[in-house]
C-alpha cells in the first residue's frame, strides 16, 4: 500500500473484542444452572446501601460472602459484582439474595441474548454494555441486573465500566435516584448502560465517513476488509440493542412490584433510545452497503485507467513502429527509398498520424482530462 | 471529468445538514431529564391567542418569562419556541404549562424519533420538519407539539419554519383552524409539517430522474457518490416518515380528550399522507438501486469500448509489423528480395490482411456503429 | 446499436404516463379538504339510472349542476364523473350527495392511495384504474367511488375508461347488476378495474420473455434501461394493488349497510385477483432481477470475447516477429545469415510455431468453437 | 458450446408448462361467475361409489348428464371431472351438486390462487397438482376440490394425474379411505397432490447439484439462463405451495361438518409437508443464489487466464524484440557490430532475460501450476 | 492452485451429511401413517428405568419386543430405539406404547420439520441433532421424544449421539433429573440436543474465520465454492433450530399434564439457547456474504495486478522499439546515420525514455509498492 492511503486510514481500532461470539457454556449434557469456570480469577464485590429520603449511604468493598448484607426494606442495596471468577463467593450471593440457579446461570454463563425474565419477586435483566476502550477498540461485556425490592444485584463480566457518573449522583444525597426506591436504581444503571451505546455509534459513523475517501481513493482489498469489519461490528451491536429493546418492553408491559409506574415512564424513554440507536445502526449499515458499491466503481475505474494507459501507448506506437518495418524491408526496387526527401517525410507521416491518435483520444476523453 | 458531464449535473444540492444523526445527548449517566446546551443560543417565543368564535385574535412576541400567559379554558393559545438555545426561558415555559422533565428533555435533547406519547392529560408529539433551503439543500429540524386543553406548545430546533401559512389561515376570523380548538390548530401543524415532505420528495425525484442521464453518459465514481448520497437522504427521510405514521395513528387510535373525532377524522387524512410518502421513497429507493447496476454496465461498456480499440489496433498492425520484419531480415538467399513487384505485392498483401481484419471486426458489431 | 438487436425489440411501450408520481397536492398548509385546479380543464358527468327489477332505464349525460338527480330510495344511479377540471361541478355534486369535504378532496388531489374509508353512511372508495393505451403505453388513473344507499358516484381523473363492457350489462334488463342494489353496481365497477390489470400484466410478461433474449444477444446500456423501467413499472403497478387489496379486505371485513353478504362473497372474488395480481408481479420481480445477472453475464462474456482476439493475435505474431527481429540484425558474424536453406527454414519454424499457439489455443477452447 | 460441457448437461428438463401464468380470464367486465371457454375440448367424468363399512363399490365413467347420481346420505361418491372443456356438461354438474356460480368460475377459470373457501355446507378448496412428464418437464394443473355430505367432485384442467394410488387404496375394501366419510376422502386427494412435490422438488435439488458443477466449468451464459429457469421454477412453486399451506391451515382451522376431528389430525400432517416443502424449496432458491455468485467468479477467472496468456506473451517477446530492434539499426558506428562474440552474446542475453520473466512469472504463480 | 494457498485451507471439514434434504417419504398416495422401509437395518432398543427418590435404578438392552416395560406410573422410563430399520420391533413400540399411527409414521419417515405435537396424552417432539464427527463433518440426524406419563420414548435415525453425559447424569441417585419426573427427563434431553449445535456453530465461527484470509490470499473458484457450501451449512442449520424454537415456545405455552412449571422454567431456558444460536448463525450469514464481496474484490485486483505488468512492460518497450525502427530504415538519406554519436545518443534517449515511463508508473503507484 502506498504511504499516502496509510494517512488516510482513521486511527480509530474498531474491533470489538476477540472471539466475541464464542460462549462460555457448559459442557453438552451438563445439569441445569451448571456454571462456567472462568479462566479469569478477578471478582471484586462493591455494595452501595443508602435509605431513600435520609442522609444515610455507605460505599463499601465486601472483602468476604460473610460480609454480604442481611436484606431489609428500609434501605436499598447495590452489591456490584465485577468478575465472574470466583464461583464461592457468587454462589453466596446467590443463596443470600435467593438467586434461582438458572438466573445465577445467566449471569455466569455468559454470554447470554440480552432479556427480561421474571423469577417470582426478582427480575432478571441481561444487558450488554459497551464501551471504546482507551485504544479505541470496542470493549463488550454482559451485565446482569437482578432487581428485587431494596436492591439490585449486577453482575459484571469484567472490571471496569461506564457507571462511575451513576455511581457520583448516588453519593449526592439530593439525586433523585438516592430518594427512589430500588425499581429507580434498576432503571438509572439500565439508562446509563443504553447511553452508552451513543459513543460507539458515533464512532463508527466518524469511521464510516473517513471510508467513504478511503474507497475512492484507495480501493485495496485492505479497505474493503476495513469496511466489511465495521458492517459486522454493526450487525453486532444491532444483536446486542435488539434484544435489549424486547426486554425493556417487556419491563414497561409486564406488571411488577418492582417497577413502578413513575420507573415504567422512564423505561419509555430508555425504550425509545434503544429504537434510536437501531434506526442509526441500520443507517449506517445501508451506507456501508453503498460504500461497497463505490468500492466496486472504484476498482473497475482504475482497471480501466491501466487499460487506458496501455491502449493510447499501444494504439500510437504500433502503427509508427510498422511504417519504420516497412522501409526497414530490403527489397531491391524500394523507389522511396532513393527519393531524397523521404525520410523527413515519413517522419511528417508519423506525427501526423499519432496526432491523430491522439485527437481520437482527447475527443474520446481519455486524454486530457 | 468532462466538461460536458458537468452541464448534465442537476444544480440541486440535495444533502441534509452535515452531523445529521448526531445527538445532541446529554453525558452518559447524567440524571434522567437533563437538558442538553445548544451551542447556537437563538430563542424566540410567539405566542398566537384566539377564542374560538370570536374577532379575538392576538400575535405577540414573548420577550421574557413573565410574560408567558396564565392559562384559561376560554381561549387557544400557540406558544411557538424558535430555537432551543436559551435553556431558562424553555425551563419557565415548561413550569408554567406544567410539562413533564421527559418531555421537556425530549424537546431540547433533539434530534429525538417521531413518536407521540400521552403524559396525563398532555400529548407530546414530536415531528421532524423538511424543507429545501435557498441552496437547494435539504434541511431537517425537530419540532415537539405539546398539546394541552386549550393550548399548543411548539418547540423548533432552529429559527425559521413552513408554517407561514397556517398563520396565515390563523389570522382569518373565519378560518375553520381559528373557530376550533386546539387539537384542530395541532392537527393543522402536523398536517403542514407532513405536507412540507411533498417538494422534497419532488425534488430528489428531479435529481434521480436526471441521475439517469448521467450514469449513463458519465459513470464517474463521482456521480455514483452523487447517487449513493441519495439514497442515505431517502434513508434518511425514510427513517422521519416511517415513525411519523406510527406516532399519527397512536394519535387516531387511543382515545384522549384533546383529540376529537372530527380531528381523528383529519388525521386520518394525515396518515395517509404519511404513507404514501413512504411509497413514494420506497419507490425512489428501487429506482436508485436499479440506477446502481445501470451505472456498473456502463463502467463495463465503457472498459470494453477501451480494449476493443486495443484489439482493433493491435490485431490490424500486428501482422502487417510482422511482414515487413519478414523482408528486413538479411538472409543471402532471399529470392524475393530481387523480385522487381514484390515491394507492390507486399503492399497489396497487407492491404488485403487490414481489409480482412476491419470486416471481421464489422462483422462482429466492433466498428462501424 | 445493431440492426438486428433492433428487431429483437418489442413494439410494446411499456412507460407509465410521465411524472407519475408527482401529486397533484394543494398549497402546503392549505386547508383541510382543499381541492386543488387541474390544468385540463375536461369535465363531463353522465348518469345511468335504473329500478332494480323493472325495465326503467335511463342513461344521460348531465349538461349543468341543476340537473343533478334528488335522492330516493327506489332507483339505483350511477352519476360518473370523468375529468377533474371542472370545480364548481364536483362541489355542486358534493353537495347534493352531502360528501364529506375530505372524501371530495381525496377524489379531486390526485393521486391518492387506494383505500377504503367510510364516512358515515358513504363508503369512501380510492381505486386506480390502468388500462394500455393505442400506443401500448400504460395509462393510469385514479377512480374514486362513493357508494350510498342508492347511488353510487364515481370520479375518474380522465376521460375514457375500460368500464364500458359494464355499462352494456347495465343496459340489459335481465343482468344480475340491472337488478341489484348500489352495492353490488359498486362491486362491478371495483371488479372490472381489477381484471384490467390483466391484461396490462400479461403485456409487461411478454415484454420480459422478449427482453430476455435481449439481454443476451445485445447487452447494451440501453437493453439494461429499459428492463429497469419495466421494474419500476412492476414497482409501480404493486404500489397500486397493495393498497387496493387492503381495501377490499376491509370492504369485506367491516360491516356496512351498503354491502350485503352476497357483495362481500362476490369481493372475496375480486380479492383473491388482487393477490393473483400481486402473486405474479412478484414473480417478474424476481424474474427481472435474474435478467440483470444475466445480462451482466453476457456484458462480461463479451469483453472477453474481444480480449480472446486480442490475446490470440498478438500471441501468435510476436514471438513470429521477433525471430524476424532476430534476423534482421547487422552483427557482421551471424553464420546463418549465409546458409542456403535459411530461410525456408525460418519459414518452417514459423509455422510450426504458430500452429503450436493455435493448437494451444484449440485446447483452451478459444477457437475453433 | 464445447462438447464436454454438453455431457454435464442434466437430461432433465425442467420447465413448468409455456405461459404458465397466463390466465384464462373471462373478457373484462364481464358478469361474475361467466366460465371461460377453454381451446381444448377434452372432458371425462368419472364416478366412484361407495358405502363406508361394506363391500358395496362402483367406478363407471359419466358419459352424459342425466347419469348424474342423485345425492343421498348411505354412500360416498367421488365424481371427477378431468379437462374442462365441455362448459355444458359442468354445468350440469354444478346445477346437481348445487355449486354456487363463483365457485364453479374458480374451477373452470384456471389458474385461481389456492385456497379454500366455505360456501354453505359446501367447501372449495383449490389445489395445484405438479408431476414430472415422461420428458422430464414439469407440468402443473389446477385441480378444485368441492366437499360435501356425502360426496366430493375434483374438477382437474387437464386428462392424467397423480391419484391413480388413491384409486386403488378405493378399490380395497379394508383399506381406511373405503370406511371413512367424504371428508377423509378429501383429506386423501390433498395429501397425494402434496406428496406430489416431492418427487419434483428433489429433481430439482438433482439439477442443481448438476449445475454446481457446471457454472464451474462452463460458465456459459447458456448455463445462467439454466440456473434462472430453476430459480424461476422454484418461486413458481413457492407461489403454489404457500397458498395451499394456508388453504389448508384454515381448513384445520375452521369448523366445519364436512371435516371431522380425526381429519383434521391428518390435515395438521399434510400442513406439515406444505411446510416442510416450502423449507426446502427456500433453501435451493439460496443455494442457486450462491451459484450466481460462483459464476460470475468463474467467467472473471477465465477472463483473468486469457490475460494473463497475453501478458506473459507480450512481457517475454516485447523486450527481445527490441533488443533485435537495436541491432538492427544501420548505424555506421555501432563498435558491437563487428565484435565476434556478439551474437552470440545477445542471444545469451535474450535467454537470460525471457528466463527471468519467465522465473517472474512462476513466482507469481502465473504459470507451471 | 499453488501449495502455498493448501496450507491455508482448514483441515475442519464443514460438509452435512450427503443428500441431507431428501426425504424418505412413502410412495405417493400411499395410505396415511405408512412407515418408510431404511435401507440400514441397525436397530437397537435400550430401556432405563428408576423411580424417583429411591436408589432403584436399571439400565438394560431390549432384545425383543416381549421385553418391553409394562407401564406403571411409579417409575420412570426412558426407551431408546437406535437406527429405524426394524419396523417390527418399532411397531411393537408403538403398540405397547399406545402412539398415534401419525407420531409413529413421523418417528420413523425421516426428515420431519422439527416440531412439537400433543396426541392425547401424550406429546410428540421431532428435534434435529448435529454433531462433529471425528472427520470433522457434519452429521445431522432426526430425535424423535414421545413424552407421556411415567415414561419418554426417543427415536434416535441412527446409532450414535450426544446424549451419553446425560445418561451418566441418570447414572447419579442423586442428580436432579434421576429426582424428577418424565417431563424433566424430555427437558433434559432437549436441552443436551439444543447444546449440541454450539460446537457445531463455533467450528463453523472458526472455519469462516480462516475463510476470511483465503479469500484474500487465494481467490479460486475453490475457495468460492467452499464458502458457498458453508453459507448452505448455516441455511441448514437455521432450518433446523428455527422450528425447533417455535417447537419449544409451544410446549412452554400449551398447557400439558407432562410438562410441569418447573419444566416449562426450564424448557424457557432452552427457548433463550435457541434464539442464540440463530442470532449467531445469522451473523455468520452476513459475515459469509460479507466474503464473497471481498472474494470479488481479490479476483478483480489480481486481474489489475495482470494487467499492470501488461501494461508497464509494454508502454516500456513498445516505445524504444519504434525508435529502433526508425533507424533500422534503409534510405538512403538519413543524416543521423552517419553522425558519430549517433548511436550513443540513442541509447542515451532510450534511457531517458524509459526511466520517464518508469517514473510516471511509479507515481501512479503501481510499481514500487
Amino acid at each position: 500500500m502506498s504511504p499516502k492511503s496509510k494517512k488516510n486510514r482513521s486511527p480509530v481500532k474498531l474491533k470489538m473484542r476477540h472471539r466475541r461470539f464464542r460462549k462460555k457454556h457448559a459442557a453438552i449434557g451438563s445439569r441445569p444452572g451448571e456454571l462456567v469456570k472462568h479462566a479469569i480469577k478477578d471478582c471484586s464485590a462493591r455494595l452501595i446501601e443508602f435509605a431513600p429520603g435520609t442522609d444515610e449511604y455507605n460505599n463499601r468493598e465486601i472483602a468476604e460472602a460473610a460480609a454480604l448484607p442481611e436484606l431489609d426494606s428500609d434501605r436499598v442495596r447495590w452489591l456490584d459484582i465485577q468478575g465472574l471468577g470466583d464461583l464461592p463467593t457468587i454462589e453466596a450471593v446467590g443463596k443470600r439474595f435467593a438467586i434461582h440457579p438458572l438466573a445465577l446461570a445467566d449471569a455466569v454463563n455468559v454470554p447470554q441474548r440480552p432479556k427480561a425474565d421474571i423469577y417470582g419477586d426478582q427480575i432478571l435483566v441481561v444487558m450488554r454494555m459497551v464501551r471504546l476502550a482507551e485504544d479505541q477498540s470496542v470493549q463488550a461485556e454482559q451485565v446482569t441486573l437482578l432487581i428485587g425490592k431494596g436492591y439490585v444485584v449486577t453482575f459484571q463480566e469484567k472490571p471496569g465500566d461506564i457507571l462511575d457518573p451513576l455511581r457520583k449522583r448516588l453519593a449526592d444525597s439530593t439525586s433523585r435516584v438516592r430518594n427512589s426506591q430500588s425499581g429507580f436504581l434498576a432503571y438509572a444503571i439500565i439508562d446509563t448502560i443504553v447511553d452508552g451505546y451513543y459513543p460507539v455509534i458515533d464512532a463508527i459513523g466518524d469511521h464510516i465517513e473517513s471510508l467513504e475517501s478511503r474507497v475512492m481513493n484507495d480501493p485495496s482489498t485492505e479497505t474493503l476488509v476495513d469496511l466489511n469489519h465495521t458492517k459486522n461490528l454493526l450487525v453486532d451491536l444491532r444483536r446486542s440493542i435488539g434484544p435489549q429493546r424486547e426486554a425493556i418492553n417487556s419491563l414497561i408491559r409486564e406488571p411488577h412490584q418492582a417497577i413502578s409506574d413513575d420507573v415504567r415512564l422512564h423505561l419509555r424513554d430508555v425504550y425509545d433510545h434503544c429504537i434510536q440507536s437501531l434506526d442509526v445502526i441500520e443507517m449506517y449499515r445501508e451506507m456501508s452497503t453503498g460504500l461497497v458499491s463505490i468500492y466496486l466503481s472504484a476498482v473497475a475505474n482504475r482497471s480501466n485507467d491501466v487499460m487506458k494507459v496501455l491502449t493510447i501507448m499501444a494504439s500510437i506506437f504500433i502503427p509508427l513502429t510498422f511504417i519504420a518495418g516497412i522501409y526497414g524491408m530490403n527489397f531491391e526496387h524500394m523507389p522511396e527509398l532513393k527519393f531524397r526527401w523521404a525520410y523527413p517525410l515519413v517522419w511528417l507521416a508519423m506525427v501526423t498520424i499519432s496526432s491523430g491518435m491522439l485527437a481520437f483520444f482527447w475527443k474520446k476523453g481519455w486524454i486530457g482530462k
